[in-house]
């Protein structure tokens, strides 16, 4: 993550002047590296595994001076979270004496569970003062009393004001274009609401398995991994009431409203409105259970979903009656992050053909926003409805460069802005949402609905739709 | 006109499969030319003269087989309207009587005042049958009354259901979309009042001037020549409740409606809901009373309008309190044909900066639809808004040709379907409005406001809006 991300995002920051001079990024790992052969680490492996391409080409195409004083603030500690050695505690101290600023962010990275005891040890070490920020990556707990144990342990030591609960969605264009969309454009929100909207779909579709990462994925599942985070925090800003302010409480205190007005999901229930699919081997594409380089499956792997999807619904008067299908899985045809406002067809037609507006806001692959308006196909006949997109590429419309999700989330942090961070209470409001269903799967004896590796999920998910006449939207790029 | 649209168009049609191969066509004027004549001077004079490039790209380029097709086609009579001799009709009638087919289409590009004679002589010839039909140019009539008299002249002769009033603006595409995208989507319909819509603005400016033509326009004006026929089929297009069916009678029935609903502008209120403007020499164009080529300038020439700007009001429930801007004039900075619908501004702003949403139908120079938005720019600073164009630009969108606004009438015509056709009660509604207007002109001593050629009209347009705060759509395209 630090090399595939974080630190690819902090470079682009510098480069760009967002980085005060005196800024120094300190790793910490029980490594026992030096400045210098973290350096080297970073020099090696984040200009050749950057998932960011303008690291790759630019650092040797001649911005190497940037490069090089990018790599001039990097520092290394080693310390090791719950030993009685705290001489690396001793080193950090130091080393952060010698700084004037109080900016100070620890940007946690490391398993939820050590969140609790590194900011003990933090306190311990007299380095929290009232400027400290902490970043906590998800998962955030496996389900409700984990999350608030983490929440009770982070927050014995910092205030909530100071913690931020980072989920990169919540950094891509299109789900800020979303804010603006909805709230700096009149024509779109008389529409917002069950009068003229059907359903929503929100779909975070991989194409990549999990080779390697079972050992992990046994106990965290699609539910946990994308849903609880991700996909809700996509449903809450398409959800929204209107904020009376673009500030962190009022536009988080409107999302957690949306969490708290979901229907519970839970018991019988959850056989009427979810779908658990696991990925088996189809073509060349290895079956969850047969991915190489795995630990060996246990019960608990053939009970994990690796796909899921959920019929929401949000009991409000805005809502009232328009489902919001939640869809996430792995080992699907395509890579494709997205949310589907379909709205309604027109109450009366009176040409032949035609069929409902939808507005589609993309995160991957290209962030894009399309609005799907039926137009007459030109001739000089009879008329001829077609469907045709308008659309907004941010990509091919700013010249300004799309900075990555990080990059933004970051500069948030360091400039104490938390309006894209998850607030205690919103992720408590999504595992109680997520708990019931969690329960309801467990108390299940069938296993997930096979599906093969590179489709769009089990059977169950277009049944999910299909039964209200409905389907998902599966749109070729 | 026939060289420079109508031959065109039929030419298109015929190359386009759309002419059955019986179809003739037959020119009729007081020329005395034979056949060959005529064909060699429309293999001249449209293959050079026609505004249609494919015309003249395509001729010579390999389509001198369907040229030649269509070249067999014509025919001309020599008739002379309100002469003793007869014996052009008996030519004609010789002629027809050859044909199977009783699709016989009359189309009269010659000047008002010679549509009703030339209906007694062909009634008169015996040439008007059920399935005969008449075209008639614009314009029809310089006031009430004359429309009138011409619409009863031609109404002893033929059925409402045969007259085919031409507004070569209803056969644009960006026109016809405009029933597509209100009807045939949901989205739009209701935000499409005066709930949501701050004001209208219907431009029609041309670059040109009246070289050689003041004779002619010293009688017609901007008014007569543009507000009356095409700026007032925008607005009724524009305004109109959605019909129940998309037939001829429904849309036109709603097209009345919107016509007798406008707020009547008579005596002194002329002043404040309308500008005429005359546009003055600038750099090396001349002045309307200094074009050349012209008869001398009158006392009509000073006092009539190459310009015009008119507040409309619909009183009805859709949009009451929504002006609808009126603008056409010649030697502008430009030549555009466009609708512009305003939307208010949101109610509550939660972002700096901002502007109210815009949706632009344009007809003219390139057809096409924006919707402007406000997105954010990229970047990971605060929250900026920019307006962006999310288009629809129909040459660009269809691979499909888009057909001149003549070969669709013609096609209509043809086919006999009268939709996009001006119906009796529609014209007489629009001069019904339109009388009042000349008539507070006629008794104001004032000249127009004189503009500089080449600039967007007089001061007074600019007045017009900006005493309620609003200004004309002048973006750079």
């Amino acid at each position: 993550m630090s090399m595939r991300k974080l630190l690819p995002a902090l470079y682009h920051s510098d480069r760009e002047g967002r980085l005060s001079p005196e800024t120094r990024v300190i790793a910490m790992s029980r490594g026992g590296l030096t400045d210098a052969d973290f350096r080297g680490k970073v020099d090696a492996e984040v200009r050749d595994g950057s998932e960011s391409r303008r690291v790759r080409d630019e650092v040797p195409a001649g911005d190497a001076a940037a490069w090089e004083r990018f790599l001039a603030r990097l520092h290394h500690v080693s310390v090791d979270v719950g030993r009685e050695d705290k001489s690396g505690w001793d080193a950090l101290s130091g080393m952060l004496s010698g700084f004037e600023s109080r900016d100070r962010v620890f940007y946690l990275a490391s398993p939820p569970r050590t969140f609790g005891p590194f900011c003990r040890e933090l306190a311990e070490a007299g380095l929290v003062m009232p400027r400290s920020r902490v970043v906590l990556e998800k998962p955030l707990g496996h389900d409700l009393a984990s999350a608030q144990a983490i929440n009770d342990e982070v927050g014995a030591i910092f205030e909530e004001r100071q913690i931020f609960r980072i989920d990169h969605y919540l950094g891509k264009e299109t789900v800020q274009n979303l804010l603006v969309l909805r709230f700096a454009n009149a024509f779109l929100e008389p529409v917002w609401n069950s009068l003229w909207i059907d359903h929503v779909q929100i779909t975070a579709a991989e194409t990549v398995g999990t080779p390697g990462r079972r050992g992990y994925y046994d106990h965290a599942g699609a539910l946990r991994d994308m849903v609880q985070n991700h996909l809700l925090q996509l449903l809450t800003l398409t959800a929204m009431e209107p904020p009376a302010r673009n500030d962190r409480e009022a536009i988080r205190d409107e999302k957690v409203k949306v969490l708290q007005a979901l229907r519970p999901i839970a018991g019988t229930e959850a056989d009427r409105f979810t779908v658990r699919g696991q990925y088996v081997a189809a073509g060349d594409m290895p079956g969850y259970l047969d991915e190489p380089g795995s630990t060996p499956p246990t019960e608990a792997s053939a009970r994990v979903e690796t796909f899921t999807a959920i019929r929401a619904e949000i009991k409000n008067w805005r809502w009232a009656g328009v489902p919001f299908y939640l869809r996430t899985g792995k080992r699907m045809p395509y890579r494709r992050s997205e949310i589907v406002v379909q709205f309604k067809d027109v109450p009366h037609s009176i040409f032949p053909g035609g069929a409902p507006n939808r507005l589609v806001l993309r995160l991957q692959p290209e962030e894009g926003i399309e609005l799907h308006i039926m137009a007459k196909e030109p001739g000089a006949g009879e008329v001829t409805l077609k469907p045709v997109p308008m659309s907004l590429s941010f990509g091919k419309t700013f010249t300004t460069r799309v900075p990555e999700a990080y990059e933004r989330l970051l500069s948030d942090v360091l400039a104490g802005n938390p309006t894209l961070f998850m607030r205690r209470d919103e992720v408590e409001a999504a595992w109680r949402w997520i708990d019931p269903i969690l329960d309801a799967w467990k108390a299940d004896p069938a296993l997930p609905e096979a599906y093969p590796a590179g489709t769009t999920g089990p059977a169950g998910a277009n049944e999910l739709l299909g039964r209200s006449g409905r389907a998902w939207h599966e749109e070729e790029l």
